[in-house]
């Protein structure tokens, strides 16, 4: 499965940009917020995957837990599935967790899903639907 | 910059195969051991990018010493640079940290060197000299 973008956990989208933008060049659109995760996100080309900058919209947002247990870093690894609902129904069925049970809307117009860490050793996986 | 792979630290490279396997496939190649970084690793193709697993060879490996303090997980981000010497000077001309301050031989016959985490808000960033 093709690699679709590595999530990035930053506390402020500008300061971080600032840090990604000499390696990655110019984002490939404005912020976007994806209020089902309560996150504002930015995406930065890289070769055939993205770099997704991801700021928390509030204290309640999973991503704020995150910077505040771990601090900033990667967050999670995102690859693309014909079937989001399919690939996540196939984990449960192997026994393994997950933080989404079924799809929801994503950033840039996706159906994703979240599987849970350990499923894959520690690293958040996230299904993005698409070809 | 292209993104060339994500690399994850696991205590045990058979068993991260196994639950890695089942999304990306066949490794690209045996397992190879890197004497410069003391670890032994194996590459997934995940579309342009790959996913390369990272076990110590020793408790003297930097990844032993990562693995202790946050358990399996994503370790670094490596990015292809056309001159690696030339992009760790960069990093340090901007007054940025470096733990390479020279590239160095890596895995698969490339040249590498790596920044400091500060250089990159907390994410460990490998430059992979290429096209």
């Amino acid at each position: 499965m093709k690699l679709d973008h590595v999530g990035i956990a930053v506390a402020n989208l500008s300061r971080a940009l600032a840090r990604w933008q000499p390696l990655l060049g110019t984002p490939t659109g404005p912020p976007e917020e994806v209020p089902s995760n309560r996150v504002r996100v930015l995406f930065l080309s890289a070769g055939g995957s993205e770099v997704e900058l991801v700021e928390p919209l509030g204290a309640d947002s999973p991503v704020a837990k995150f910077l505040e247990r771990r601090g900033e870093g990667v967050h999670h690894l995102a690859f693309r599935v014909p079937d989001v609902d399919a690939a996540l129904a196939e984990l449960i069925a192997r026994g393994e967790r997950v933080v989404d049970t079924k799809s929801r809307p994503g950033a840039r117009g996706h159906r994703v899903g979240f599987a849970h860490p350990t499923a894959f050793g520690g690293v958040l996986v996230e299904y993005v639907e698409g070809a």
